[in-house]
């Protein structure tokens, strides 16, 4: 194999198949990327066994072949080279020449056909979103996904579509975070799980620009994105999602308008007082039109009042704050609804036409 | 005590005395920030007992009085305030407040009298220099130090006066680095070697301007750095340095005009090849105007030319290429001079009229 390709062009190809490298593997052949030129283009390809990308590379081909190279060691000498012409070679040995400029390397490769397929998907449903709202999307929910595989339900998303909409949602135990996001146009409905760490990291890859598009098919199976030059494939979290409906509602004995960044601001200052692991409230006393936010921990205590709007009955409750700072800082309001119902039951975080809902369970808490 | 500064002042404050609080310490007040307001004017205080500082604060004093205040709480609570007026004030039985806005902060501190002096220095020797020169020499020597403590010497730096003179040298065994400065006025000489964790933070808190200046004092123990609102006081290493000297000579068989940026790049893509902790050279050849650069390792090979100047004879010769990249980084001269004698035999990169000197041990290698 020989292609030439700019070392700008391959930096930005590396870059994108990196994020299905696993940092760990049973199998070495997934540490490398493959370099595809056996065909009229040039493609390079990673797969982690549960995410795979594939993107095709500019350049010229001058001699066919395929061969598998280090992805980490490939990725650092491309970003080290002279911003020029890089010419990639390989012998039958597979022994791989990198050449750029009067700088020469030779590093030891793997036969290409031992690379593991992307697995075949059927382009039959699909959906179109720009890269920016999915982006978005992703952002602002992706924070809610339980840590930890105990339910693996509950490491993925639910990407739920219903004509014209798309909902996600994801949710721990704890809580639960809702995007409603309008499409252009109506598809057939569907219900899939995603892998949170698929989504973390295609959402590196998507431009963020909101006039670039990405589609998204769907499998039984799988998950497949599809960008500009690359495609990105996922195996899906097989299953039924919970039913959240029921945990929702719209009944409240307390609506509060609140500023937003007034709130996460004085709630972040009052984390300081919690040390890491530990499970100490932050108190939100509701009267008329002031909120008293009070924390007391072994460090020390803060109390800070806000100007707020109130409907309904006073209320005093207490909340992990960290949910709170998850939620608050990704709503792009300037000023929030909050509605509450009493000290022991979930409160709500959404705006008028529910195009998002954050349900957040409160905490027991002693004065 | 009760105190009012404004958020940006107490900010800009508590980042500089930071510098001197241990991250271990068997001594709890040592983790605190002296707030001294028991006389006309507001410092603030920290002492590793190696180094201390002392900074003046702008503020007003409403109630004089002293509290040490936990450093690394006390700075957080400050970062989060909003950006207006803080008050700060201590009771008798050392609980402090701080409130900013509607924020108020409750948190424990400590008798003031508890917290050790630092130490007295005599201000008869000093010499004056700008923060920008400081905080460059620093930084084009730090790097050589010793990082382990078996040798006390070689983990400080040797800061020699001879009239209008400034030498600063630091070595670890492998190689030397000499930086000379000339100064506006003629001193009394003097030798001292000042820890190299002090000069590391130091330098953090030179403003790295030309216009500022930093009077230097020095008594038989002790080195003080006075800024603008600020001083620093240090322990020195007692004993007398190595003599250097007679290590240095100005024979050589090659010389070589490289530059620099080119054989800085080409040795930092070579360094790819070597896995951390092994101790691959990098091989040089010499050949007329060319300089081959070769490095062989498990990993790959790579090799690189590069157009030189060169009197004298050709030569082969290995270095641990990490050597060579700390030297080339920072020197700033765009072509530089590489002075060798034999493949035995220590390198020498220095200036013309040696206002720096980089001594490098060549290693052994195989081709």
């Amino acid at each position: 194999m020989k292609i030439v390709c700019s070392k700008s062009e391959l930096m930005k190809s590396v870059n994108i198949v990196m994020k299905a490298v696993p940092s760990k593997t049973t199998m070495p052949i997934l540490e490398c990327i493959l370099i595809d030129a056996s065909k009229g283009e040039i493609k390079f390809t990673t797969n982690d066994m549960e995410l795979g990308i594939e993107t095709v590379v500019k350049g010229d081909i001058s001699e066919r072949g395929m061969i598998a190279l280090n992805a980490k060691l490939f990725s650092e000498i491309i970003r080290k080279l002279p911003d020029n012409d890089v010419t990639i070679s390989s012998d039958e040995k597979y022994q791989a020449t990198i050449i750029c400029e009067k700088s020469k390397f030779s590093i030891a490769g793997k036969a290409g056909d031992d690379y593991p397929y992307l697995p075949f998907v059927e382009k039959d449903h699909f959906i179109s979103i720009s890269q920016f709202t999915l982006k978005e999307v992703i952002r602002q929910t992706i924070f809610s996904i339980a840590q930890n595989e105990n339910n693996r339900m509950m490491t993925g998303e639910l990407f739920e579509i219903n004509q014209n909409m798309l909902k996600v949602v994801s949710l721990d135990g704890h809580r639960i975070s809702i995007r409603k996001i309008e499409l252009k146009e109506s598809y057939e409905n569907r219900k899939v799980v995603v892998p949170g760490k698929t989504l973390i990291e295609i959402s590196k890859i998507l431009s963020g620009e909101t006039e670039d598009m990405v589609n998204i098919y769907f499998t039984k199976n799988h998950i497949l994105f599809e960008l500009e030059d690359t495609i990105a494939v996922s195996r899906l979290i097989e299953g039924d999602y919970f039913r959240i409906d029921q945990m929702l509602s719209s009944d409240y004995e307390t609506k509060i308008n609140i500023n937003k960044k007034e709130f996460l601001d004085c709630i972040d200052r009052a984390t300081l007082l919690v040390k890491e692991g530990d499970k100490k409230p932050i108190i939100i006393r509701v009267d008329d039109t002031d909120m008293e936010l009070i924390i007391n921990s072994q460090i020390g205590s803060m109390n800070e009042h806000l100007s707020i709007e109130k409907e309904g009955k006073d209320i005093m409750i207490g909340f992990n704050p960290k949910f709170l700072i998850d939620a608050l800082r990704v709503i792009d309001d300037e000023v929030i609804q909050i509605y509450m119902v009493n000290s022991k039951a979930p409160c709500f975080i959404r705006d008028e036409n529910e195009s998002y809902i954050y349900l957040i369970l409160p905490v027991n808490f002693n004065l």
